[in-house]
């Protein structure tokens, strides 16, 4: 696994058109990035040994993407004290996102994982974004131009749609 | 970790009063059973050496129980190809036990968990009894016989109830 | 009913789309089995003459599917003492799948069934495989060389997927 | 079983204090009934046996409840062509009532069960008599009369509330 | 409103894809029916003079569907003693039906309304069929007959899938 | 019926401990109002002269609490223009609430009740002043003055819990 | 923002389809309306501003629109005594809806939102003419006219459905 | 408002129980941190006041805590690019916690909320340490035993539960 700020990781290579928006995010952020495709379940060796190692490899943040009975996120926090972000994917034969949802966000006392919306990929990044910036005025700029970015094209859109 | 036929793994302590009934069932069945109390979470590492050994150290059913997000029977189930029986937990501060029963349910493709009912422990051991009946005509005997009884039950309680 | 060593049998042929991966699993790992398609509620008497009769017929684990109030599963494993692995399947004018989830994973306390996810019928092929192996070492052996090409599949994908 | 208009029957004695409100109405409404409490999974041949002799018993109509995997009522209409009421109980270990709820409405085509309220025997027991008035103006003149007092009650409750 | 043995109504129009399939089967059994639709918010005196006259019109069994804040059911049972059988209609807007469902379900004591499965029409219409026969051989006969057909088609279709 | 600006309304005196907390507000303001419980299913002739009048005997704004299948609200709005005002009441027997709030707030296109949440009987209140403040700069200064002492109570509170 | 008696404000652009069912009542009933999207967390201080300023700029009744974690009527409800009437809209990555429904109904006692159904932009129009016609006769006339209206093409519907 | 690195926000006084969690593990940690107790619908103003001057105030992190419509971390995230972790409170009249987990959880691109689990103040406080453990070695330092003084007490509770 090639070294990067944030890591993403995703339960299935079928995650990806969600995850790779929180990849897109990142690279506008110029924060270097890396990703793959691990099961916590098919795969589990591997999760943890990505998990274990992940702080020794320079990685900061990890954003952790998957669907159904979602334990990926957990089973990494459970091996590394760097934050992690859970995405939940609403993929084909979950419960309507609600098992994605409630296997990510209700973990036990001791081992937070920071839940972010129904395939709200992009905001996992934002919020490895912020996670960064607590400590780099450089990247909180970037965060800030980004927000006067989003409220301008809320106006604009809103402009449009008066004289539609 | 001594050595059982039945190995009943729950996620706290606190589950331990609801477990129990499985430890009960079993020792009705005179099936040798062993228990412990290990955190998919808090203690990722022995849980996956637990799993990893669990049928050199002579375990043939595990029965896994856990509340919230629910990952204990899952992550043993992607550790061994031992059948893994999950019982969801209502916790406290769980979201009424939908958390358990879908974290535990909801299992990817390739990794099943055979999941009972909220807090149906007892009915983890029967299952797990069944399942080790398939090839043990002793034990299908037992079974056999604890139908008969569970019937008796019904039609005596019923006998008092037309007497009430 | 022809023998079989794994008896699938589901609520309308209907859900033979989703069961036939229950099928194919099974064919994989060289392991007999019949399918049918009998109703708990159109044919009651030959779903318990079907159940009832299974152990002698050389059964030694019965797969169930159906949607909605899904009882199948339930009334085969209340007529016999083999396990009964429950497929909840998503039909057309189910409630999301939560009726189907909910009426075959609550079985009261006696008479367990060994639910899987939604729609789930590979899996169910797969624990009634892990049952047969639990006294059997060659199709243990299957497992675990299913468990190693499932993990490859994952690693490779993953290579395509940094390379893409 | 003794011979009654309408049999009410439950899946455990646990039933009876919801189950009582039915009795008690169709004994105000000098309406003979029968009770009992069997259960669908582990006395599955006495509650075929029960629904299959119903008619000819001279029962003519049946009201089942039942919690959880409420099975019950599906399996008495499906032996039967009696009009069936469910009453879908909350039982503890229930999932908030909602796996009693929909295992007894979600029935599929062919086989109908007319759901009332969760713990909702008493209304079964009116829907019971509804029926039964049908061809009777006797019991008709009596639910018209029961249906004027409700709405004296309410009047009268509503005259305390005002002067409260 | 012309007379017939068994009155449908609906709430909208748009339900009339779903509610022809009582219509059908009424025809099937040869059970005289007429239908309309009337809403309980839109048209609320025609909905409460059409529940009031019922039974002096020659209406023995009133099936109501409707969707969403599902009041139809619910209204005309208020203002009749005949039996009323609620269909829940998953409309557009609704939300996944459960609106539908729990408005018409949860009736609260002394109004009962016989509800059936989400879009059950044809359950609904088996289910009227099912009280008329209460006093009728004929139509019980004619029921029995039904379902010995649906068992046939059940066990027809199985051989089918048997030979496939 | 006495005449008052605000007409509450309750399907049962049981919901009167709920319901009080509008009456005690809307007397905190100074607006005359008058309550009565009146059920939409056991006397529906009273609750549809009670809306249809409701204009004519100088009410401006009604308030309709009910729980379960709870249709007051809606069938008041299907016989005036006045604005309903729905207060979902978690009654016992109620699905947790939620088939209070479904049957208030779902309401089909042309026919709306103002919905509030669950038990919110006081932001009733709350919301029928603001309606009635919509042409009253009187009862508009008054509203302004209970944000004002709303917020005072918040930083008091906030103070208390500094110093705790 | 120009001068309008009812303002229609929405989250984002893409809610416009649903709301614009709002302005379209409005405009049968002469009532004057604008609409803006603004967003309670992209353009907080804007939001804000709008809500304050509400009742100087000559606004009456505020319709609210949004998805998700909908808290945009809310925080206008925090900034205004006017009424807020909100509309919780289906988007995409929405939980079914329920996030927008819960968010928007479940105001804490102090600052209501008048909740309208899922995507019943054309509802809550309806309302705001309701509450505009609370002081103002001919609004209520009109609204007595719209009555009429749906009632009459209920009717004529159903003569058109009995003709089919 | 006094400084401090982790800045804890609640909507109630009421909700200081289950916040004050997040306070006692920042006590173990060492790490400052104020709390307060703010409403963003009762006091918006001082809400976004607090938000927009968190960082220049020297906060690194929020902790914001809220139930039922839970506006409060999703308006401060608005305001702010600093991280917010949302804490979903069951507060009495919430609908089971699911108001206040979708209400906090569902927040739409661009403006995310790290959500911990319903009530878990604790996990919030921990996500905290964890965010600050990212460019701060000694605050690592403390998790790492944090996370083997857990692993401790679950070995040891297991030992006694042997034992037992």
């Amino acid at each position: 696994m090639k070294q990067a700020t944030v890591s993403i990781i995703m339960g299935s290579t079928s995650d990806f058109p969600i995850m790779k928006e929180a990849v897109d995010f990142l690279n506008e952020m110029e924060i270097s990035c890396s990703y793959s495709a691990l099961s916590a379940h098919r795969t589990p060796e591997l999760v943890i040994d990505y998990a274990t190692k992940a702080r020794e490899n320079g990685t900061k943040v990890i954003i952790a993407g998957a669907g159904g009975a979602a334990h990926l996120p957990g089973i990494i926090a459970a091996c590394t004290s760097i934050p992690v972000i859970g995405v939940p994917v609403k993929s084909s034969n979950s419960v309507d996102g609600w098992d994605s949802i409630l296997s990510i966000l209700q973990m036990p006392s001791g081992v937070p994982v920071a839940t972010v919306a129904l395939n709200g990929a992009r905001n996992a990044a934002i919020l490895a974004t912020q996670i960064l910036a607590v400590n780099d005025e450089v990247i909180y700029q970037k965060l800030t131009a980004f927000k006067a970015s989003m409220k301008k094209k809320v106006t604009d859109a809103n402009v449009r749609l008066q004289n539609q």
